[in-house]
């Protein structure tokens, strides 16, 4: 069997070295450069062209190079064909930190106490009172981050599609769970897949469902928020701050109203980096699955599309 | 008995309406408004003038309306008075958080990425590689952020003046020890109480003692840094960065120089605010443990000054 490496928009030369590395008896190609694509059982994609699916006659196994599977279309995707994404336990705590550490930058005004500083002011004041996380999307990331704030003596709700119990943490589920969810937040979180259910779903309509002062944390992706929504709702105190780490373009462009904008902090895409060796770990891991028939590790749900 | 505060420079109304409350019975007087200090056995200080212990032939006790004892010249104090100070577990726990709050903004690089915001960059990094924190003075305050910072996976060194076993901690204690302890830090944390041998301990002696990538913390006292050393420090990278909430002179003059320096990052003295409803607590529990003749909460070893 042999694999197809389809990442498009960077330079792979380091994944193929170390998947190399890691699977010596495979017949690794890249994009487009394979001669006989009816060798190939077994695609690592990220932003596969559309027409790619349609020329891999014996395509076994769709493995995303990333948490998401939403740089795929899963539509294009035929039906006995099994679909992995990356889970990697480094990610999840990463994320959790990146989480707790914004939560506690808005709660100790950090942010506020630097423009301070930086107009040589002094201004003491008591922190904010910033005690109730809500998560949306509670996966292998929302869980995480979810542990995290908990410990650190948060008080946590979460909200998915189904209905489950967790220790320490109120659960809601379902679109008619939400507005109840939302109603006491301090911090909201969204780690949701991106899906045709979730695109957009931090909109203005949700946001006048959160208490005025609350924060919006965004680490899932950038198509969950209506980016001009924000604006009216910062602009309209719906909200008071957010966070983001995701935008619909990115890297953000340079005329973006979110760079400039007082109530936004921009990071770079950066609160979850991979790190290509455990990844193509885990990649390796699956191709070796595949080869002896065996079961793949973290299978997506192609009907739920994450 | 009757108490008098002698808390100067600010408006001590709320605290001796507060305080009337707690201690119905008491009569409490206002500095300098007593017309006979012989009655005066219980005495509330914070920068009480010198002249005033002389004055008090009855004295038996001096709280100090603080954590710390460095605003009363313990020298002063009859042989058999008792000073007592202020320990509040909330205290404990805001500065528990102040503390990892900044050690995983300088982790994540927060000030590094708003400072990219405001100039429109995108520029995705890695989070440093913030580890191992080290914590100078392990009493009340630095137990507490050993824990917090234990319990999210850093790894914590502490140093005090007696040997401690604690666990999940590296214990150092003595002059003797003190380099050993300094040189594999990521973070240090000043939390002692100011003394003769504490005074100016963060010099460039010790900065150069740290590694080169290291990033300073003091909550403690300004005067447990060599302001000037610090600038030398930074500007010849033997350490990388300070986060300072206390100073020489607060608030912070205006045209001190690190209010525009980019690796100092400046807090209005407010890690960790005393609440005065606890403090008046356990202020009036003293009171009444005196007049009952039983002992007294958080005493003072006047010979050790803290
Ligand atoms: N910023 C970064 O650096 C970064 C890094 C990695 C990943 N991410 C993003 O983080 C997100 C979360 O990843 P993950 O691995 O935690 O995902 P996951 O394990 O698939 O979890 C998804 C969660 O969302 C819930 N959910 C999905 N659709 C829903 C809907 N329509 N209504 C309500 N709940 C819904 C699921 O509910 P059920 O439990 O009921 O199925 C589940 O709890 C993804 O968007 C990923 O792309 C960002
Ligand atoms: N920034 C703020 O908002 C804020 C708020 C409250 C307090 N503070 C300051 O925080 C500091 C710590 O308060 P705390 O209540 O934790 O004090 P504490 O309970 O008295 O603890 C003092 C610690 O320092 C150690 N120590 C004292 N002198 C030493 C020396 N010469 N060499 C080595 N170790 C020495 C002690 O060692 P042993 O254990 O061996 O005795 C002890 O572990 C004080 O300076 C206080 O003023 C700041």
């Amino acid at each position: 069997m042999s694999v197809l490496v389809c990442v498009t928009g960077r330079n792979n030369d380091k994944l193929l070295a170390e998947l190399s590395a890691q699977l010596p008896n495979v017949k690794i190609y890249e994009w487009p450069h394979c001669e006989n694509l009816a060798e190939i059982e077994f695609v690592l994609a990220w932003k596969a062209p559309e027409s790619l699916w349609d020329q891999l006659p014996n395509l076994k196994v769709v493995q995303s190079y990333g948490a998401g599977v939403d740089a795929i279309d899963l539509n294009l995707i035929p039906e006995h064909v099994q679909v992995t994404r990356i889970v990697d336990t480094q990610l999840a705590e990463d994320m959790a930190e990146y989480v707790l550490a914004h939560t506690l930058a808005h709660k100790l005004r950090i942010k506020e106490y630097l423009i301070k500083q930086q107009q040589g002011q002094w201004k003491p004041k008591r922190a904010h009172s910033t005690q109730h996380v809500g998560i949306l999307g509670m996966g292998e990331l929302g869980l995480s981050v979810a542990n995290k704030l908990t410990n650190n003596n948060f008080r946590v709700s979460g909200w998915s599609r189904s209905e489950k119990q967790i220790e320490h943490i109120c659960h809601f589920h379902g679109d008619a769970q939400l507005s109840d969810f939302l109603k006491e937040l301090d911090v909201l979180v969204c780690l949701l897949p991106l899906t045709a259910q979730t695109e957009e779903i931090l909109n203005l309509d949700l946001f006048k469902l959160l208490p005025n002062n609350s924060l919006l944390i965004n680490v899932a992706r950038g198509k969950h928020l209506n980016e001009s929504d924000l604006l009216t709702a910062l602009e309209q105190d719906e909200i008071a701050a957010a966070v983001l780490d995701v935008f619909t373009e990115e890297p953000l462009p340079k005329s973006h109203a979110f760079w400039s904008h007082p109530k936004i902090t921009i990071t770079p895409h950066c609160a979850a980096l991979t790190q290509l060796k455990t990844v193509c770990e885990q990649i390796a891991d699956n191709v070796k699955a595949q080869q002896a028939n065996t079961q793949l590790s973290n299978l997506v749900c192609k009907q739920k599309g994450y």
